[in-house]
C-alpha cells in the first residue's frame, strides 16, 4: 500500500469555556469557517468530511443525527460523504484519522475534519447517567471513575517511583502557565504549587487543578495530498505518522503503563522515521497530572521512573529537551471532548508554523500529538497519536 | 488508486425485536460472535473493527463512550484499531464502509463491521429531545418529523404521479408477507390491504403499519480481501460498489426525489460496471412505505412516476423483475438504526449464497443494498449504498 504524503494546510477553531448563548452548529461553523480561511481554499473545493462529537454531557437535545450534515450546509459544504465518528477521549482524533488516511490513499485530495462538544448544555440526567448506570458493565458502579482511575495512578506512581504530590502540581504549574499565554485557553489564570496542592481534593492525591475541566468549543482542520497542498501553502505541515491503537485493560493492571500507548508510539515512530530524542514538541493527553507523567515514559521521553525527574528539571518545559504541552494541554484549556484531539494536532500545526508567540519553541520541527480514548472501565482502552513535520 | 476486491465471509445478527432483559453488549455479542462462527475465522485474527452505534433512543444510561471497545473485549477482541460511526439511519452501513475501505486498500485483510441499538431502552425525556428539540435547528420545532416529511411525499406521489392508498398498502402488503417468512423479524404478521388502510393513521395519509417500528438488535459482518477470503469459502459474496453520498434538502423540496439517492445509485452502477437492469434482488430503505416507491425510480429501476405500475404489477415481489425487501425490510424487522445498514446487506448475502428458503430469488447473482441517512429536517442528507456480486 502506497500512502501519499498528506499535509495540514488550514486550522481553525473557537475560544474553549463556556457559550451557553450559542448552539453547536455556530461553535462548529466558526470553527469550520477558520479553518477553510486559514487555508485559503473555497468551501467548494472540500471533497469530504468527517464530524467527531462524543455528545457524552449533551443531554438528549444534544443527541443529533448526522450532525456534520446539520453544521456543514450552513456553510455551504452538501453532497459530500460525511459521516461522525466517536471513539472516547479520542474521538477528535478518529475525524482527523478518516480524513487523513482518504487522502493518504488518494480517494480524495482535500478534506475537512473537525470536532466539537457542547458539554455545559448537558442536563444532570446525562451527566449522572454517564457516571453511574453504564448497562450492565460493572466498573463505574463500584466506583471506577477517570478521577478514580487516575487517582490509583498517581498514588502507585508514589509508591513505586518516589513521585511527589508537589510532582503533581508542577505539571499543573507549567501547563497553567502555557495556559495564562493562550488566548483561546478556558483556564487562564497561572497557579502556584501551593495553589494547586491547597485546592479542593477531587480523588486522593489529585486536587481540583489536577483534573482537566469540561467545557464548549469547537475545532476544525483542512488536509491535502502534498501537490495539491503547494498550490495553497509554502508552509504546510505534513503528517508523518497517524496510528490508531486499542489495549486491555488488563493489561495496565498497575496502572503506571498503558500498552495502548507504548505500541501507538512504537507504531508511530517507526512509521515516520523517527525516535522520541527527534521530537520537539508534543501535546500530551493530560486529562490528569499524573498521566502526563506516564506519558512520558510510555513514549519513551523517558526511562520507567525518571518522569519525576524530567518535570523537576524542566525537561519539557520552554528551553527543555521536549516542550510538552505549550497550548496549556487539557488542564487549561478544558477537555471538550470532540474537539481535543484536533486542538491538540492545531496547536502543534502553530508550533511547527513558527506562530506560537511567547509559547514557541524555537526551530520547532517535529512534533508528537497523544489522545487516549475510551471511559472509565475502559479508559486504557485506545490511543490515538501523530507524528508531524514542517 | 487500486482498490482489492473486498468480500464479505461472515454474517451474524440477533432477532430484531424487544429485548429489555439484554444488554446492549449482550445483543451485540451475540451477533459477533455468530459472524465470526459463519466465517470461520478466529476472533484473534481479526485485525480492524468499527461499530455503528446511533444512541439515538438510548437514553442517558445509553450514551456509551468507545463502545466497540466495550463490547469486543467481552469476546477477546482487544489492542485492534477500534472506532465508532454515525450517521443518521445510514449508520450500520458507514460501519461496513470503513472496514470495507480499509481492507479495499491493502492496510488490512480481515476486518470486522457491526451495529447494534437498544432502542426500547430509551427513556421519554430522550425520545422528546430527539423529535423536539434539535438545538438551534428548527425545522422539528415546525412538524417536520420522519413521518411527516414522508407524509408530503406520499401525498405529492398520489397528486403528481395517481398514486392511491392502495399502493402504498402494497408495499407493506409484499413486505409483511417476507417479514411473515423471516424468523428473525419482528413484527411476523403478514397484512392485507384492508388491515393496512384500516389501521391507525399516523401522518396522513400514512397509517401506522406504512412506518417503520423501532426495536432492539444487533449485525455484524466479517471482511476480508478476495485472497484471504478463498482460504476461508469457496463462495465469498464480493462488495463490487460501495458508495457514500450526502444530498441538499433545497435539491428535494418536491420531496418525489433525493439526489443523495440518484447520485449514489449512478456511482455505484458506475463503480460495479452494472446497471439497474442487472439487479436481481435488493434491499432498499423502506422506513415508510412512499420511500420503497421514491427509491424504485432514484434509483433507476423503472422511469418518473412508474414505480406505481411495478408495485402493482408485482415487479419487485417473488418472480418480478428486480425483488425488493425479502428480509420483510424496515417495515416488518424494524428500524434499528445502528444495526439497519449491514441488516440489510447480510439479507442479500443470504440471497446470494442461495439460503434464503422460501424467499430465495432463484438464481440471484446481483444485488443492490440502499439505507438513507439523515434525520428529520436533513431527512435526505445521506445515502449508503452497496453493490454485492457472488
Amino acid at each position: 500500500m502506497n500512502l501519499r504524503k498528506v499535509c495540514i494546510v488550514g486550522i481553525g477553531e473557537t475560544k474553549f469555556g463556556k457559550s451557553m448563548d450559542r448552539s453547536i452548529t455556530d461553535l462548529a461553523n466558526e470553527a469550520c469557517i477558520a479553518a477553510i480561511r486559514d487555508a485559503g481554499v473555497s468551501h467548494k473545493k472540500i471533497q469530504i468530511a468527517t464530524g467527531a462529537y462524543a455528545a457524552q454531557w449533551n443531554g438528549p437535545a444534544g443527541q443529533y443525527f448526522a450532525l456534520p450534515q446539520v453544521i456543514l450546509r450552513e456553510i455551504g459544504i452538501t453532497k459530500i460523504p460525511m459521516l461522525r465518528v466517536e471513539d472516547g477521549c479520542a474521538t477528535g482524533s478518529v475525524a482527523f484519522r478518516d480524513i487523513w488516511y482518504r487522502i493518504a490513499t488518494g480517494e480524495y485530495d482535500i478534506g475537512l475534519a473537525f470536532g466539537m462538544e457542547k458539554m455545559n448544555a448537558a442536563d444532570s440526567s446525562s451527566i449522572r447517567g454517564q457516571i453511574s448506570d453504564h448497562d450492565s458493565e460493572g466498573e463505574s458502579e463500584l466506583g471506577l471513575t477517570a478521577a478514580t482511575i487516575y487517582g490509583m495512578m498517581a498514588n502507585r506512581m508514589m509508591y513505586q517511583y518516589g513521585m511527589t504530590r508537589e510532582d503533581l502540581a508542577r505539571v499543573v504549574v507549567k501547563n497553567r502557565r502555557f495556559g495564562s499565554m493562550n488566548p483561546n485557553a478556558q483556564f487562564r489564570d497561572a497557579v502556584t504549587i501551593e495553589e494547586v496542592l491547597n485546592a479542593r481534593m477531587i480523588s486522593d492525591p489529585l486536587t481540583l487543578f489536577m483534573c482537566c475541566g469540561r467545557g464548549d468549543g469547537a475545532t476544525a482542520c483542512i488536509l491535502m495530498d502534498e501537490k495539491t497542498a503547494r498550490q495553497y501553502t509554502d508552509h504546510p505541515i505534513y503528517v508523518a505518522a497517524n496510528v490508531l491503537t486499542s489495549g486491555s485493560y488488563d493489561d495496565a493492571s498497575d496502572y503506571v503503563t498503558f500498552e495502548s500507548d507504548v505500541v501507538a508510539a512504537k507504531q508511530a515512530y517507526e512509521m515516520a522515521g523517527v525516535g522520541p530524542d527527534d521530537i520537539d514538541v508534543a501535546e500530551l493527553h493530560d486529562s490528569f497530572a499524573p498521566a502526563e507523567l506516564k506519558h512520558y515514559e510510555d513514549l519513551g521521553f523517558c526511562g520507567r521512573g525518571e518522569s519525576i525527574r524530567m518535570i523537576r528539571d524542566g525537561e519539557t518545559d520552554l528551553g527543555g529537551k521536549i516542550v510538552v504541552n505549550t497550548s496549556g494541554g487539557l488542564l487549561s484549556k478544558g477537555h471538550i471532548i470532540g474537539a481535543t484531539g484536533i486542538s491538540q494536532i492545531n496547536y502543534l500545526v502553530r508550533q511547527l508554523r513558527d506562530e506560537s508567540g511567547p509559547r514557541q519553541v524555537a526551530g520547532a520541527k517535529v512534533a508528537l500529538q497523544h489522545n487516549s480514548g475510551g471511559f472509565i472501565h475502559n479508559e486504557f482502552c485506545a490511543c490515538a497519536m501523530n507524528i508531524l513535520t514542517r
